[in-house]
């Protein structure tokens, strides 16, 4: 049998891990694996770049969970600072530039594993493009954006856009001593969450002596005379003005070169892939944040860009390439972040999500601790619950807290994957001593108080005959 | 309708849980509800004693979640200090004695619930009925253990048992700076977890000055000239000096009374009752830790006595005595505890349990972090997990480590709960973010190493024909 030729695009969660598995399963003289990296670094973990930017994290190597040097040693031809530019998935050949040389070569391959992530959102408007406009996706991007910091010309720091990245900046930035505004459109940062649940977000990001500018969209960034931004003004007019501007949009997935090489994306701007991880292009696979996944509530295709999903489907595209069978089992919408100690967490859908997604329900929440009351360091916790009308099935949960409260979420996420009723929910059997919690988890008295809702909506529909 | 009278015994969790719940449904008019309690306190968290006795806990009523006055104030007829002393089923009618004025009165009943939770284990063996020897089970008791170690005299202790309270009670003695021995008969200490996992224990136990004696049981209490306890006596010979001895060799269901009024118990010694917490005698119910609840993974009968089951039994007893419906949906073993900052868990069947269920399982465990291993303050941690042979299906896991480790049992247990295959559990979508955990959740990494134990397993049957 011919050696055959894997080639990857984007050296970095979802392509690596591709490359890795399938390597473990064939060796060099049976597969060939070529893996393109536009950046300097490999396999590094992205959602660590605010907390190097604050200082939690001191050195850039530590984000690096396998260098280039490392995939090599493993058989595996990293290519770094190399673009992709062009796919043919006629002829099955990618078109290489080294960004060093500015050399442009082709590369022929037998399957293809499309990686190249996500991009930060920028709104098209005047001076979003400006010097000094950051987004923070890469490594690279994190590098630049700490050395001027570091150069401490910087004083005042607008961020626009209020969600998991934004607000975890705007505290990195807030640590280092730097004035930081966050402007966000909606009424509530990170607006994935519940409003309600959203308040206590915006509550503690303000205690931390960030200026909160809601409600109003960012409109423009104004440049000064040497062409950098030295100001965002929103749309209401208000004019604030920066040293630095940083994106907290959300990103998007990079699909421009699938795109233009004709591979098939789904509604949700993703690229379409199946459970394999196959696109509809032969010999094309894709993963990481440039692809959509399955809602397993809503039934929808989405875009979720999330470390821990770029890795898991790196490893299924990489099985079934390397000749073992694996598949990717779609999300919930399962997501955590923190502001100073405030922790939020959310899984499934939010109240407008449902919504959206067709389904009746009602909605409970509980006010409880993270130990028993009486236990010292006990913390206060709310857990949100949304269950569908009539049927009790879980369909979302946001929990808000402090230490230990936010991880719970994952017990309502494993309960939400079941599709288990709160009813069902209320009956589990989780861990309790005085240290851990109190002798109902707040998970379960929010089951609890939701299920009561649900039977009294019930009673109620009986009663009007609806 | 005449006016039913419901009559509970024992007064703590699952008593009182159930004549609130009662009360919550059918007013005083409908049913009156007299609950009989031999202590002076009712609904108190006797998990929190050892807390209490450390200190950490600074009053005995932080303890109590609602006193006798307070549930009398809701429409139920608390009496403390009255001991059940006879259940006359057939005529429907209790024999109750004032322990303080020792007069003793009939009480019929229409529908009896019996609560009255669980003893020490007590070994026949000479002594340890002796002055000097505590159990540690009911706020009395915690009183009376506190009130000696006040007291001062006491400056050796000896707890025979290193079962989850032994343990506990041991920690806040030496809390107090007092000379703690720890005497157990298993290999390791906790003897529900595996060795591998009790090992961890045994080290956190020593490291915090606590001296541990193991394989080798209690085989007698020395008492001194005044008749109290002054020694143990181990099966090798060892003698252990001791102020004060306490039991820790885990409780057994209080049945005596049931036992006594032909209220049948099943195989495990428990009081037998159906999912809806009746005892097969007319008019009887019962819950709590006297009753015996259904493991959903071995199917057996088994005795678990812990807050949370009495609590949730109590309200499903309750919520059908109050003309509702609801079940108790049964136990699989989840469980929790720290030694100092050390954090054990564990929910399913152990290796020995599983063995004995007639399992056959592959076991498979990682040693990761709490949070990003870049992140400050990421902890160690292990997941160890037992898969079916075969279909991979989730029977055990267990979890040791510190701050933030533990609780994570709760997705297993959730998991577990619901049959999942550990190939379902690498799929779960849990929550990431670096102050979390790593990207790879160490739950998820145990769940892929099993998985490729049960994969790995299956190839080898294949070509051994097996």
């Amino acid at each position: 049998m011919a050696r055959e030729r894997l080639v990857v695009i984007g050296g970095d969660a979802a392509g690596m891990s591709a490359a890795s598995q399938a390597r473990k399963r064939r060796d060099a003289d049976d597969l060939e694996i070529v893996a393109f990296e536009r950046g300097r670094a490999t396999s590094y973990s992205a959602c660590g770049i605010p907390y190097w930017i604050g200082g939690a994290v001191q050195d850039e190597a530590e984000l690096v969970s396998r260098t280039p040097e490392q995939h090599r040693a493993a058989g595996i031809d990293v290519r770094t600072r190399t673009e992709v530019v062009a796919i043919d998935v006629a002829a099955r050949t990618v078109t290489a530039r080294d960004l060093e040389s500015g050399r442009t070569y082709d590369e022929p391959y037998d399957a293809l594993v499309y990686a190249t992530g996500s991009v930060p959102m920028r709104p098209r408007a005047d001076g979003f493009d400006a010097p000094g406009v950051y987004g923070v996706q890469t490594l690279d991007d994190g590098r630049e954006l700490r050395a001027e910091l570091d150069d401490g010309a910087v004083e005042r720091v607008v961020v626009v856009g209020g969600g998991y990245i934004g607000l975890e900046i705007a505290e990195a930035c807030q640590v280092r001593g730097l004035d930081v505004t966050v402007v966000d459109r909606s009424a509530t940062p990170v607006g994935t969450f519940d409003p309600d649940i959203g308040a206590f977000l915006a509550r503690a990001v303000e205690e931390l002596g960030i200026r909160l500018v809601l409600g109003d969209g960012a409109a423009r960034v104004e440049t000064g005379a040497d062409g950098r931004a030295c100001a965002v003004v929103t749309e209401a007019g208000t004019r604030l003005p920066a040293d630095l501007v940083v994106l907290g949009l959300g990103v998007r997935p990079n699909v421009a070169l699938a795109r233009a090489a004709g591979i098939p994306l789904g509604d949700s701007g993703g690229i379409a892939v199946d459970a394999r991880m196959r696109t509809r292009t032969p010999g094309v696979w894709a993963a990481g944040d440039c692809v959509e996944s399955v809602h397993r509530l809503s039934g929808q295709r989405v875009v979720v860009a999330l470390g821990t999903h770029a890795n898991k489907q790196g490893r299924v595209a990489g099985i079934n390439l390397g000749g073992g069978y694996a598949t990717f089992p779609g999300v919930i919408g399962t997501a955590v972040t923190k502001v100073c100690d405030l922790e939020v967490a959310r899984t499934g859908l939010s109240e407008s999500e449902a919504e959206a997604a067709g389904y009746r329900f009602l909605t409970a929440h509980v006010d409880s601790t993270t130990r028993a009351g009486y236990f010292p360091g006990a913390k206060p916790m709310r857990v949100k619950l949304t269950a569908e009308k009539r049927t009790g099935r879980l369909l979302g949960a946001q929990i808000v807290g402090r230490e230990a409260a936010a991880k719970r979420i994952d017990v309502l996420a494993t309960a939400l994957w079941n599709e288990m009723s709160v009813d069902e929910v209320l009956g589990l059997d989780l861990s309790y001593a005085p240290p851990f919690a109190p002798v109902w988890d707040p998970v379960l008295i929010a089951a609890r108080k939701a299920f009561e809702a649900v039977e009294a909506d019930i009673r109620h529909d009986a009663r009007s005959g609806g």
